[in-house]
């Protein structure tokens, strides 16, 4: 198990993740490779790596579907963040992508995005080579 | 891994792929089948494979859910599709499913559906059986 | 695979099993630790194992973002449950952690949770390791 550290810099923030992840595998073997998030309110997706833009209408759209002025109860040291602990569940804290000859059998215009929605904040991820 | 294809019809559409991929797995060895999809606009879930309603309920569902309606940015070279992309990540690119004695370990009402958002379209999905 | 049951108390119940699934790895080997859901109105999750509050803010999130009220067609023999089948789609039937020396590399504040969308019930959970 690899793990790989990353800075997020706004509360949601899709990061893209693929070269990182691609490089973690180097030598790898195996038959799939698993990048799992050790947080609670953070996620990881596989989504489309050509337009910015797209990440926006993500990011928007988490917030829009599980809204901050629902009643809320839940608050860490840093505040009430509820919201931020859902939008991380809905998304979830892995995949698991092939591997074909070492490599991550991405479709053409996939990418891996970490997916921050309680930043900004370090964080980590692993990423593990599974037989 | 294998490779299936699968073909489309509406724009938001459940299909069920258990046949195929058990099929894929013929002669499988190993403690887990995943079954990948390496679009951005299309996904794979478990849920129960006996009433047709059920599908109508889930496309519904997904299209309320994550709304057309709301401000959306990203447009593919076919128009505007970040609705598909939103709920393709909330479904998942991925499903991993353990094996008994080769064979998918399913409960009683499970099966696999390929979930298409953004078709009619040919699609592929992959199918790797892990030690 | 080992099973694991659970008892559900109501409707919608986040259950926290973390040390149920570290028990039935004992000895386990290998790099990957696959909980696995065979149940279609039931779902597995990981997140914030500290704040009770915050299992009560999960549970009113999901009836909300998935409402009753909307128009659903499906019905098993116990009565109407479209909404339970889709919220068990969003967050998912299985959750996949690395292992390290045999035991789950969970992050800090993270633990395992079965997620309930049609209780009470009786259920089962999967455990098995990868290689």
């Amino acid at each position: 198990m690899r793990e790989l550290e990353i800075s997020t810099e706004r509360r949601t923030q899709l990061v893209d993740v693929t070269a990182d992840v691609s490089a973690a595998l180097e030598d790898a073997r195996g038959s799939a490779a698993l990048v799992y998030v050790p947080h609670t309110t953070a996620a990881v997706t596989i989504n489309e790596h050509i337009d910015p833009e797209l990440l926006t209408d993500f990011e928007n759209a988490l917030e829009t579907m599980v809204d901050g002025g629902w009643s809320w109860r839940h608050a860490d040291a840093d505040g009430p963040n509820g919201p931020s602990h859902v939008r991380a569940s809905l998304i979830g804290p892995q995949v698991l992508v092939p591997l074909r000859e070492g490599a991550l059998a991405l479709g053409t215009y996939q990418g891996i995005f970490f997916c921050e929605f309680d930043g900004p904040r370090r964080r980590k991820l692993y990423v593990t080579a599974l037989a």
